[in-house]
């Protein structure tokens, strides 16, 4: 992401007052945080507190067990020991990307994605591309893309899977489809030999764990474990032992129902994009977007051009924060309409329309041309006072 | 590791009534479970609990303030911003080598080094040698070293320096010195321009939380932390709240005093590695090895360069495990005498001088050739029955 963009995000999410439709986190809301309190309770409590204690790079066998066996009902072939736990999907993306490319091969995205997994590219010496046709290996997100929230269509699934390509499938979302009915069949079942399945709980029980997944080709398995033994050792035991707990179990209890809790979860979250859509199309009707099948965004394309930076600024002194769009192009070329990823997950329900009518607000300020927007700003609406707080570290911004 | 000694190792751990003098793990009686469990739920009881949500790639700014402290009070001049917490040491140091060295670099080690490191390096196509000088990069543990367990010397200290090229300093010891007094001033302290600086709190608080820190080079900030984004977002919110509330407390309550428990760790662990020498010189007082000035281990060298595999074996069905010296050699070429690394730190303390004198047997057993080996075994002492369970996956062993 851009420096200046960054400091800009940082400031809003430091500032109280300023709603956040940036980020992609989860609803704070949505934590199971007592049944989490509780299994860590248990597992502190077992003897010789191996959840203290070091694990195998391959992380623990019995969450290893439940997580291919989720994977098997959706139509795979899995053992146990085919996945392996990561720290969070991200960590997932970054293994597969180095098993499966080579420094300079150009990789394919969708013309929008996920900008942690582009950046990340960019940074190894990959060539990002925003087509999934001619590239050494392909990044999706079938199930539910980011930022559209969209399904990989039919005919798109079954020519990516005909080029025979590696392929990232980075599954993070594919639980939180808003229809109800199991998650669709993933990728990797009808190519286990080049598919790089990701997942994580990061969306659907929270992030602070760090708890993911990956499965690799089989044949790459020996390497993948030499590489996450050498890039962090093994993911949290701790977190790993809490998750375990908290999904099977500790052999006096049953674990919870992920599949009811997910149920609520999908509904909590369609509920909140329904929300913000109404919003959208109220008070900023010039816009267009789709509405999204699953996950935590909206993406809006403006009718203009013009550049992020200013709409951005003008959007946190009204107090509202967005991800601009930029970032999740691989071919941003700066002709593209302005875009913007909205976020409903975290913000609260009942403050969803009134970050729409800032942005509105913030919209009308910046028009009609970049130039003016500065002299605009002190004639037209109120803006909120500057208050901006002292940066923290100038730094990376997190991405989901 | 070879993948034969990879397999025994593991079922060496898997197999109850084996003594462990394998794997660098600290002493689960010295965690301090009671205190981490408070502190788990105090972070669990605040607003919004963001000990669950989303954090910045580089960490809490207050555990980053605390450790910049630390380092400040050893004569280092860092500031909060230019710590970054990793996942635990091993990912500083994949960090620091990525940003250090560039594929095929001759990256320098000690004669004898820490495995993941070694491994590391060649997983990334770059060229370990066991020497420190006319290197690209230079990877030590100056305070403690790991599997010697002894401080770089003046002489190597000056010399090393003089070279000006990139250290990776693995400071992942250098507070379990067993002499009183604070740890020795890091080479950080002297050359912050192309120090790479890594620390952990996995074996002075426990290894399950992953949390590590890493300094480097004030010009390679903002590549690091793109890159900390890149490979998992960030480290375990969870687990730095939980440690922040045990060292800072919370407002209400004071953190814990860490250099009186530094204090008693050291006492606890000199105490054990006394105890594993006098038994190393009572039952095999052929071999070589100095006592440590710190850490898990002892290092110790054979008077023979017969092959590990059979000897572990032996030992294996002894009832003992220890590791293999060959993995800690860059330069290994076969012709080195044996050696093994013997962890005093993990195994109950009344077991020490047991697990001793089972080696000794196996030695016997294997002796006087290593062709002879198996029809000694029927011959020999009665060894323990073969009740190897089934492996578990067969990956990688965690080597610390």
């Amino acid at each position: 992401m851009k420096r200046e963009l960054e400091v800009l995000l940082r400031r809003g999410a430091a500032r109280t007052g300023v709603i956040g439709l940036a980020g992609g986190l989860p609803s704070v809301a949505q934590f199971p945080r007592r049944a989490l309190a509780l299994s860590f309770l248990r597992v502190m409590r077992q003897a010789g507190t191996p959840a203290l204690q070091y694990g195998w790079a391959e992380g623990s066998g019995r969450l290893r067990g439940y997580l291919a066996q989720r994977l098997n009902a959706r139509g795979v072939e899995v053992r146990p020991d085919d996945v392996i736990v990561t720290s969070g999907a991200q960590q997932g993306i970054a293994m597969a990307l180095e098993l499966a490319t080579r420094p300079t091969d150009v990789v394919g995205f969708d013309l929008e994605t996920y900008p942690a997994a582009l950046e990340l590219a960019r940074c190894r010496g990959l060539v990002p591309a925003g087509r999934l046709r001619d590239v050494s290996c392909a990044y999706v997100m079938p199930a539910v893309s980011n930022p559209r929230g969209r399904a990989l269509s039919d005919l798109k699934r079954t020519s990516l899977l005909g080029e025979r390509v590696a392929i990232i499938e980075d599954d993070a979302y594919a639980e939180l489809r808003f229809a109800d009915g199991p998650a669709p069949r993933p990728l990797l079942a009808d190519a286990t030999d080049r598919v790089f399945h990701v997942g994580t709980f990061s969306k659907i029980l929270c992030p602070g764990l760090r708890v993911g997944w990956l499965v690799v080709p089989r044949h790459l398995r020996r390497r993948a474990l030499e590489l996450k033994q050498g890039i962090d050792l093994q993911s949290s035991t701790l977190a790993q032992a809490i998750v375990e707990d908290y999904l099977l179990g500790d052999g006096h209890r049953p674990g919870v129902d992920l599949d009811d809790r997910l149920l609520r979860l999908r509904r909590f979250y369609a509920g909140r994009a329904a929300r913000l859509a109404t919003a959208l199309r109220k008070h900023l009707p010039g816009w267009s977007f789709d509405f999204p099948e699953g996950g935590f965004a909206i993406w809006v394309e403006t009718d203009t051009s013009q550049p992020e930076e200013p709409f951005l600024k003008a959007a946190l002194d009204e107090g509202v924060t967005f991800d601009p769009g930029s970032q999740f192009r691989p071919d941003a070329g700066g002709a593209e309409p302005l875009a913007l990823r909205l976020c409903f997950s975290s913000a609260r329900a009942d403050s969803l329309e009134l970050a729409i009518q800032r942005l509105a607000r913030a919209w009308t300020v910046c028009q009609p041309t970049v130039v003016a927007c500065p002299g605009l700003s002190t004639a037209g609406p109120p803006s909120r006072p500057r208050r901006a707080r002292r940066d923290q570290a100038v730094t990376t911004r997190l991405r989901t």
